[in-house]
């Protein structure tokens, strides 16, 4: 993802607590009252521009979602959808992945979303992948029991080192396909990355894993 | 794989007893013996016309190798090549991958190999897939404790079902390459589907696995 250079950024995201947490350390064990309710909160980990998660807002208004992304400059296209959404089961919040734990309390999360995660693909580098031990950790700490993660990719290196870490972690893998558009899987929201990607013909990766 | 009718195949399978074994009833447990040392045994199960096991033969004269086919008309052509090879470590069995436990002692298999097994993609025909449970069950039987399978094939429903069923039965997952031809794996020795399915453009899918 490019970063342009966005000066104006820094207010819209300062404009728009509503949708942009600002003090998200406060809120960690009380997301469930940010939202007014007690419906599952899903997490997408490096949201980007957005689509997926007001695409899933939209589409299940009984769950509510927290689309994490770590650039300004990246996630003020996020703001931009979740604004013109206007939904109230969706919220952005501007932090490092590697974070997590400073937001939210133990088995505050229902599901965790991966879509197109960075592939990283030098092994010295292995440790910044989302799948990676560390942040599997993470995930299952503040994951409710049993809970998943559902991963989408394009890309191939990091799908198959994803699949050795998530069975060297000793999670339940629950669903697996190869190329999901070719797949009879139902109610696929895309991603950015997913239109780009898809649209040159390349296969897309999924894959649910549990914690079990 | 079309089945041709051969009738000099019969014979021809009766005048070759060192390398199409006649009575494996009678090795189980005593195959160490019929290859005449004490290095490692690994089968290929559903064998086809033999291009593998024979490559592998040849390339690992320190390994003994059987190849395990039902169909006559099929292992007609993978008695031609080991014939041709002539070499003392590989042999040939005309039998049906659900009765191996005749066949076989418990742990006297080092690893298995699956190479493009019949896909069998309707549901209600799951059970002959052969990285269905009922045949992870055979294999862990006669391999040594920590044996492997290693699984290659072109189809990529086989591949998605045969990662659940070996998730679900809880083996180890130690190498994973969704496009085979295309990664840095050394030593690839292709069977005839393989040559066949990637000359027509398709991803190999390629995993090891480990009963642990
Ligand atoms: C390749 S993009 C994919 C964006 C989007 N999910 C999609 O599918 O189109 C990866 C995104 O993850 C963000 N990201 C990478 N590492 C992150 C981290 N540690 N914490 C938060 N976001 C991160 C990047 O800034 C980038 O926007
Ligand atoms: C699709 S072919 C692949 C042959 C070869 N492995 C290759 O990759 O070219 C599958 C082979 O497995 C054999 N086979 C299928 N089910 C079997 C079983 N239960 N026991 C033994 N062989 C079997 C079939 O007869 C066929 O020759």
């Amino acid at each position: 993802m490019r970063i342009r250079n966005k000066p104006w950024a820094s207010d819209f995201i300062a404009q728009n607590p509503q949708y942009i947490i600002p003090n998200p350390e406060e809120l960690k064990g009380n997301w469930h009252k940010l939202f007014g309710n007690d419906n599952p909160i899903h997490i997408e980990v490096g949201t980007g521009k957005g689509s997926f998660i007001t695409g899933m807002a939209k589409a299940n208004p009984h769950i509510n979602y927290i689309g994490i992304e770590l650039f300004e400059s990246v996630i003020v296209k996020a703001l931009e959808r979740v604004i013109e959404l206007g939904a109230p089961n969706v919220k952005l919040l501007q932090v490092n992945a590697a974070d997590l734990l400073n937001y939210f309390a133990p088995s505050e999360i229902g599901q965790v979303y991966l879509n197109f995660s960075d592939p990283w693909p030098k092994k010295r580098h292995e440790k910044r992948r989302l799948t990676y031990k560390g942040f599997l950790d993470i995930y299952k700490e503040i994951l409710i029991d049993n809970g998943e993660i559902h991963f989408k990719t394009d890309n191939r290196g990091l799908f198959e080192f994803s699949l050795l870490s998530f069975n060297e972690y000793g999670l339940k893998l629950n669903y697996i396909s190869l190329d999901l558009h070719k797949s009879n899987f139902e109610g696929n929201i895309m991603t950015e990355y997913e239109k780009k990607f898809s649209e040159m013909g390349q296969p897309i990766y999924r894959c649910e894993v549990q914690f079990v």
